[in-house]
């Protein structure tokens, strides 16, 4: 069994507190967060011991692996110490907001960085992952366009907001990851952006909608549709389109049930609300991924590099909306 | 071009004279109507002769074919007449509601029962062909089972269904030929009726709702599912399912227009209302096989062995539901 | 917690172990086979206790339930064993081939029958589930048309078919209970049967292929499409009519991937195969059902009157196939 | 009857000449093509006048319009001799490729302009019309985002490249008439292209995909999605987002035929193959809305402004091309 700590009891914390409890070969030995009630509610929901001394966690040497769930700003300390602690870490996205302390901090931990797999989820989305292991298989002939509708249900709160980054680095930046998954490298960033949904968000200097399309090294463009709210639920589509055809992934539905009735027909319940309902089969294979990265002794993926690499994708497309200009990308 | 008459001035013979129209080698030459008005407007519309002689379509050497579209009691005199003045005859369904009549007419009309077409016009439907001819190319294997869900959208008025011939003589025989269109013979019939829609239809001794399976001289099970009354259209469905495979066809929407908003996803229009709008294409595709008949010289077909044979099950239908036991069937 | 043993450790017995593990509430404290091996292996998988002797089961008071999962000739006597030592069961479906036994038992077990849930796993799909809801609440108004399409992927072995109990029995049993569900008291079974798939089948003087028509005493007309074969995978999928509307539950899929290309567009990938698949969530909410009703002592359901009423349809649709007519059904 | 003629025999003139033939209230009186056998084929084919003197359609008094389907250089000049003639036209698109000679022809006919009507043909597709009514009823509430998908099957042959004024002028200017049907006024442009499929455009100076962002007046972003090369057919999608909810049109399938086999399931068969499939209903809807405005006395839409604006947008993208940067529009 891997036994494995969580740090963090927030939303996040607790999923993967969940993957963990249902994966079959990996144990929840402990959950931290500096809220005891928190700490309390997950430990006890998940029958882990837990505590407020983050210590508890990085100094427990039968704990091989830690989750790093907590705010931002902490990720790259507790990544940091985990790592050195000897413990695997996967860590919540981004590592940070700031590329010099992402900098810092892999020059910092070396090699260690291999033991460290970055959140972005998606990647374990089954329908996600079977087109990107089509288009490998080149299913779709060389891959020319690349179509990611990415709509959250409703805009965070202002305080979240205003602690978030900005909707590239904070939303955005998973679309950066899934882009990245398709076309690898991506030397070019043009990005537009509108305030339609939220007056605080407006007023906090952050945008709430955004298309933004971006040059792989192989000249494979792809284009990311952002809002921060979305009717219907939270709208998650992608199109890998080639020479030789298009694999299409449409939003999922709870059931296969329609109605069909006097003034409308094929009525479908609303899509799956948001993350937690939409991508807990992704979260658990992820979570298995990582264990198994840890059992194999392999680095797992994505890791450090990658979250880095999304980062730098989102700081480009700041640079490119405040200048209305195509930025050019290098080491993404 | 091929000149046709049309008698009988009501929705159907109006839908075939527009076949014939828009039909770029066929020339509507003349309309008729016992009543004034009604072949008046129709004769007008198409820019044909009209008038309330019969004798008028009948007797003119012009005229290559006739369409039967007046009421059911006078479509075997009108057949008659017609192919004895040496017309071809597109004779809409059922060719009447006796099958002792039918065939009495066979025996009087000899031979020249290859120049009678019978309007069965979902077997020129797009996708009904589609299913045909790809089934028979054996895209499924042999065909095991075949699903026809057939409702329309509301009950006829208590005078139509007095004097229909009941559910399966009136309606069902559309399904029933269709049955043929994929089985070939028919050997067995055993039905099930229901009254759920009009007290009207109860009183009349009829049945609105039913569920009837046939079986093929091969072995293939047929079901049939019929309502008076479909809150969402006109719901014309068909299956085909085989040793490898199926075929289906589904409702066809106006637009491919869905809309997704707070509580429901991928909401449709309204089904095409009924067989004025659902059928349009096989109503043109029938008349177009009609006229390549005539043009070539070939029997057209569905012939006159089809309009009794499909009135055969009706028939057989009557008698299980009468029963409540199978009817074995010869010479369907 | 609901400390739980499974009798019969074959492939569904492994289901419902699986089902028990992942409930929050339940534990899996023992599991029986007559097979050491096969005990064991499931023991062993879920870290139960197993063995060979069902007495360990039956006699330890610290289980507070059963679930018979072993060959149908022997659950009468394993359910009244269980409910005699103070257990709940969930039984799985049929209780017995013969009614006479099945009414035997009923009469022994008397006012412990409330203690027994029968394992008709499918009305607890989601899909299912939700038509069930929607209809009672009236959203398609009066049922009017249940229409059941329900075919296996792959014959069973000719060992199996030879003490199944025929079709009707063993597979039809599943769609007997689900138009059960949905129409309440059904008064009149009519039945037709097909030979196409397996010269075994036939050569044992069963049938591999069936449509069934079942009257509701309300007057509802229910269709019941069978086959042992389905190239395309596990074929579920049930339409409710009602004079308002209609509510589909179509086939599911593992995930929401489309391929468009050079000569075909929208292909979807396989369905699910068989019911371990496709069911899953549908196993775990009949458990989650069997658990509560457990915890608050209340009547599980479906229960040992569903399992006898589903089993009079069965043997009404086998004397149909046999007399050629329909059949009045009391007691259903 | 309004009596037409068409002046350019080639593949977008045999389409007018078609819907018109078709018009219940239109007569396609004379046909006009500098060789002799285009203009004699069309002319026979509808049983129209034809000639290569494009007098005889100018100098017709009895001709109440004119459809000028001649290649792009020729446009203005026919454009203007028919207005000044008397007749009302529909023009092809673009009006030229040249923003100067648009507006001084724009000059030089003064109120005439009103007369003109461009063949933007989907506006009247009934799918994107049907959104576009229902957008403007406010079913979406606010528009937010609109995302069209735009691909033509194969890429027009090289020596049509170099003429073809380039991708945004030939192939987008649809797409941009479209943006502008939904967001009026566009206030911006930042545009993306590719080279991926043909070397010859390549060679050609030209580009054969492209990502290109709209934002209009007020602050709707548009993405278009272009290629020139689609292995599935015409792909012609288009989606309205707003506040409230969603509006999407999927590509039309030729027939509702679905085939479920072994390792494939709802397999359709393939798209309209391009535009004179997928679009005939809007090429009979735009040339119904053109009769009607010569009838009625009324201006045409999208009219000589529209074909103006559109080729603004373009000449905007292809400076955003030129410069990597977004470029303000003004008056369109």
């Amino acid at each position: 069994m891997v036994r494995l700590g969580v740090i963090g009891c927030g939303r996040i914390g607790r999923v993967h507190a969940d993957s963990i409890d249902v994966h079959p070969r990996a144990e929840l030995a402990r959950v931290h967060d500096p809220f005891d009630a928190a700490a309390r509610e997950v430990g006890t929901a998940f029958g882990a011991e837990w505590g407020t001394d983050v210590d508890s966690v990085m100094g427990d040497p039968s704990i091989d692996a830690v989750v790093v769930a907590s705010p931002t700003p902490t990720h790259v300390d507790l990544l940091t110490r985990a790592v050195r602690a000897g413990k695997a870490v996967l860590c919540e996205k981004p590592i940070d907001l700031d590329l010099t302390r992402v900098d810092a901090c892999r020059a910092e931990i070396g090699a260690l960085a291999d033991r460290v797999m970055v959140g972005f989820n998606r990647r374990f989305d089954p329908s996600f992952r079977d087109i990107r292991t089509r288009v490998e298989a080149g299913e779709v002939g060389p891959l020319e366009q690349l179509t990611i509708i990415s709509r959250d249900p409703v805009p965070p709160p202002a305080a979240y907001v205003a602690t978030s980054g900005g909707l590239f680095r904070d939303m955005t930046i998973h679309d950066f990851d899934m882009a990245r998954y398709f076309l690898g490298e991506v030397v070019e960033v043009t990005a537009t952006g509108a305030n339609q949904v939220s007056d605080e968000i407006a007023a906090a200097g952050d945008i709430d909608g955004a298309v933004i399309v971006l040059r792989g090294a192989n000249g494979t463009l792809a284009s990311i549709t952002n809002s921060r709210r979305c009717a219907f639920g939270y709208d998650q589509r992608l199109e890998a389109f080639g020479a030789l055809g298009m694999l299409t992934a449409a939003n999922q539905l709870p059931t296969s049930v329609r109605f069909s009735g006097a003034d409308r027909t094929e009525v479908a319940a609303p899509y799956h609300n948001f993350f937690l309902d939409r991508y807990t089969p992704a979260y658990r294979a992820e979570m298995d991924h990582f264990v198994t990265a840890i059992e194999t002794g392999s680095a797992p993926s994505p890791g450090f590099a990658d979250g880095r690499a999304a980062l730098v994708l989102a700081d480009a497309a700041n640079e490119s909306l405040r200048t209305g200009a195509t930025v050019q990308v290098v080491g993404s």
